[in-house]
């Protein structure tokens, strides 16, 4: 039996640690606790054994750095992870409090569980497995774990920026993406990049009654709804002028793979998605809807009144969250221009509309016959025993594309979630299964490397 | 001097105690307030010689009733208002406190003071300087004070409804509207009615990553948008089918006396509404367009993440409030019903729509060679010497459709508000020079009638 498969209980008993801590990092108010858990990610590093496991701060919440350095001439691959977790909000949709983390059947049911503690945690114990159990790596080894993943702070962005030496690889290993089933090893080679803000729209100076100007006041509410109608069609196709210019379609062999992978369209609607029936440009393929077409989407909007009863007002204004998703080889820099100049000529009379950016990153895509991609497929294909399949992802990891631009390396998404994880929603689970798998498939991978 | 004259300070005096009970009758919390408020109107009705005042209880907020029938042979006027209140949020643009009113220059400012206290108080004031100087009224009088006019609850329509022989009047005297401009004596002679409610929206049955499902995924916000953009176009024109079919345009005289009304449109839009430029159906003049003509408003939304910062939540559902004001002869219900068939119609794919009404009421138009309406322009000519002016109003008061269903009596709206009062907005108003004036006009009034 393995130095991993002994300590599967003294494994389980950290990541619970980790998930008790609310690392929200978009709220203000957990500023303490993202903190902790970055001196908890510190800590656990130091005693896995890697020789240096410090915090650098910066502007924003710390970085959390750890290096090993013991293997000359073999190669040093860098892994990347977030110990931030998104809002927990709504609260009473959840079955078990969000930040104490309950296991029901095979899975760990918390904020942060699969996105992306349990995949830090599965890269902490895979190194800690190999350096307890023969004292050494088969590869040199850095850490960087950031905790402003999902506030789009830029502390992680402008410290690679610096290219510090330290930061120096090969390679990095991102796991913070999904498998496409539970019994599936799935490498992601594809992201999609974002462009997200506010769009406020102003109408008077005041709010004013429906009754007595309705007719003749504009209606920042309804301005909004016309805005983000011109932008996208009814059929999810959007209409933003020039968006579409930049977008690579995948290629021939590419979109047989997807539609070899395995798929029960009942129960990704139903089960995984609860949603009556899919939507979405008609005629293009699900994978392909979500993995290579880009999208606009409202996340949130706010203005007027919404209590309870009647109230009979027309709001000075309203702002809407909004983002696009960007595949390969749109620029955000640019899809963002023409997203401001979409909202321009979409604005109607009597309003102003302003498009207030909050954060971006580009969209990346990798070729599948590097060699660190295939170290990883072959490694993950030996602890699951079947085929590993490429697949893309819909979300976004900017820091993909920032190690591209500034340290010149790819990365490797070796991802242990599953689609039906709840990320951003209530009652986030992670697959325990996988989660052991996942520390075996890391250190089985840094072996592979070694030889 | 008369009684009226004589009794400016204490006037002013009970009206500050009247607005410094926050009667609002939306939030639960103050329903303590509104009872107050009631008892307050019984109290200054007895005070001023009404033979009976008390307070009628029923399902919901208390009515006041009150009445002098000291005149056998001569006509009974019936006097409605309201002494609840709307809101007063947003409390940080409020100059002074909604519920501490304060005297500034001409004006006094304090959530209901126009809308509709200072003109319930008008009404007490004026019969009680003629019951105070000459012991009698020229004609029979009752008072039917409701606090339910701002949350369109139904207590009053139920007591109605029932017709009680102590209801039974020659005319209701209706103070809720306004004036041209502050010289002007104007009489009300039509109001648009309404259809209020809440549009549900909902997507799948939680909330989903707009990463991993966008593309995929119905999103309830963006399909609120299209649904309300499918319900009234970028010009103001409503797109349900039939809904303008109902219409009565007004007739030539009407259009011109309206086209004669004294009106700045560069101050009316900038000053008193505080927008850049006015909106609504090309081609309709402004006037027919407020009181003539149907119109479609959001009042708010909810749904999805409005907090500060970013969060990729494509949300479950999602809610807007609603309405449409509808003219003579639309009927309310069947506008409902054209409404909910235009969203269903309107629904995209992948969501359900629902529409929730809160309450209706019927427009209303009334005939200027009425001899009740003839004797209120001729008393508010005596008191403002001027001409008055006839014209609509833009709101609902469904009261007035409700005395003319069950009581088969026509309504005066007689107003004294202005049209700068910030009526359901934050720093509502009352012109005090109007107030004095409108107790000496209903005064008159009854004199008038009593000849």
């Amino acid at each position: 039996m393995s130095y991993y498969q002994q300590h599967h209980s003294q494994f389980l008993e950290g990541l619970q640690a980790f998930l008790r801590i609310p690392s929200v990092s978009t709220l203000s108010e957990h500023k303490g606790d993202v903190r902790r858990a970055a001196e908890f990610v510190r800590d656990e590093l130091r005693a896995a054994g890697m020789t240096t496991a410090e915090l650098i701060e910066g502007n924003g919440n710390p970085l959390v750095y750890a290096e090993w350095l013991g293997a000359p001439g073999k190669p040093t691959i860098l892994f990347y992870g977030h110990y931030d977790v998104q809002p927990p909000d709504p609260l009473d949709e959840w079955k078990s409090p969000p930040f104490e983390p309950q296991i029901r059947g095979d899975d760990i049911f918390a904020r942060g569980s699969a996105d992306d503690k349990g995949q830090v945690y599965i890269q902490i114990k895979a190194v800690e497995g190999l350096l307890k159990a023969t004292g050494r790596l088969p590869v040199n080894a850095k850490f960087l774990i950031e905790g402003e993943e999902e506030t789009g702070g830029d502390h992680i962005e402008a410290y690679v920026k610096s290219k510090p030496s330290r930061l120096r690889a090969d390679a990095a290993v991102v796991c913070d993406t999904e498998m496409v089933s539970a019994e599936l090893p799935t490498i992601c080679i594809g992201l999609r990049g974002i462009v997200y803000g506010e769009l406020w729209v102003e109408g008077a100076d005041h709010d004013l009654h429906s009754g007595v100007y309705g007719g003749a006041a504009p209606n920042p509410l309804q301005a909004l709804a016309e805005i983000v109608c011109a932008l996208k069609d009814r059929e999810g196709h959007i209409r933003i002028p020039g968006f579409y210019d930049g977008v690579l379609p995948p290629g021939p062999k590419e979109r047989e793979a997807w539609a070899r992978l395995p798929f029960n369209e009942e129960e990704y609607t139903h089960k995984e998605m609860g949603a009556r029936e899919l939507v979405g440009e008609p005629g293009v393929p699900l994978f392909e809807r979500l993995w290579a077409r880009p999208t606009f989407e409202i996340h949130g909007i706010r203005g007027g009144f919404t209590g309870q009863g009647a109230k009979t007002v027309i709001p000075a204004r309203a702002m809407a969250k909004i983002s696009t998703r960007l595949v390969a080889n749109q620029r955000p820099e640019k899809a963002a221009e023409q997203l401001k100049a979409a909202i321009q000529a979409a604005c109607p009379k009597g309003v102003t509309a302003e498009f207030r950016l909050i954060h971006m990153g580009a969209p990346s895509l990798t070729n599948p016959g590097n060699r660190f991609i295939h170290a990883a497929a072959d490694a993950m294909k030996q602890v699951f025993g079947r085929e590993t399949v490429y697949v893309r992802s819909g979300g976004s990891i900017p820091i993909v594309g920032i190690f591209e631009e500034y340290l010149g390396i790819p990365s490797v998404m070796m991802g242990f979630g599953l689609p039906d994880d709840n990320l951003h929603a209530p009652n986030e689970k992670f697959h325990l299964p996988n989660f052991f798998r996942g520390i075996e498939s890391i250190g089985r991978y840094l072996e592979v490397l070694g030889k």
